[in-house]
């Protein structure tokens, strides 16, 4: 396991004419600040990768679909890869500190997507790039 | 038009893999604090209305499909509507002050999504509530 990489179980209230999803609160575990919220889209079987913020910290969440998460942490020799899968109908939020490489894959027909809940605005100035077949994964 | 109720027309920045969709950042107008964020969900043609926040600043955005807003101001000697229409496809946000009476109505088939940025958590205590027949307005 990545160091400060993990994901929160929030809650779903039902409701007749439709649920109320929770994603994050400012004392929620995670939440540092807040700089921008914008949501991404991901279409099936399509990769972006890789990105590394070098101050942001991310707060995921998948709104619509399904979406495999891969973080790499290349700081020490080898690398050390984490993979999460968030579903929609599952409710959970993936919290990613700095300094990490991320990637993402959508995972069911038609797009997904994906809110980031950010804690500082978004910048090109901290933000790192490296093309897919920079990072040695198996994406399967 | 009542006022400190405001729409913004946010970016979409083309990707092959996914667009993505500009919701707020803390430099937007409309923004003031973050308290929490949660995504309200409606199905097609049911109404959730009314609730007033006493304290929560509301900023609305749809991220699926398309619901009708409706806002009443009750401290003159008649109310006051405003009403909105906001759809996924034109990736407006409705800010809405509290002491305002707010309602809405899902506009297409299936469920349409509702993502608020709220200044303030969710706390009974500053919500009030009342039944959709109380506030005498045709919904169409």
């Amino acid at each position: 396991m990545i160091k400060g990489v993990f994901t929160s179980k929030e809650k779903v209230i039902q409701h007749d004419q439709g649920n109320i999803f929770h994603v994050i609160k400012k004392e929620s575990n995670g939440y540092s600040d807040f700089g921008e919220a914008y949501i991404s889209a991901i279409k099936y079987q399509s990769v972006k990768a890789w990105k590394m913020h070098n101050e942001m910290t991310l707060n995921l969440f998948v709104i619509i679909g399904k979406v495999k998460f891969v973080i790499c942490d290349d700081k020490d020799k080898e690398n050390i890869f984490d993979t999460f899968i968030l579903s929609s109908k599952e409710n959970f939020r993936l919290t990613i500190p700095p300094k990490l490489w991320v990637g993402f894959r959508g995972e069911t027909e038609g797009e997904s997507l994906i809110l980031n809940i950010a804690d500082i605005p978004h910048s090109d100035d901290e933000l790192m790039r490296k093309n897919k077949k920079d990072i040695n994964f198996n994406w399967g």
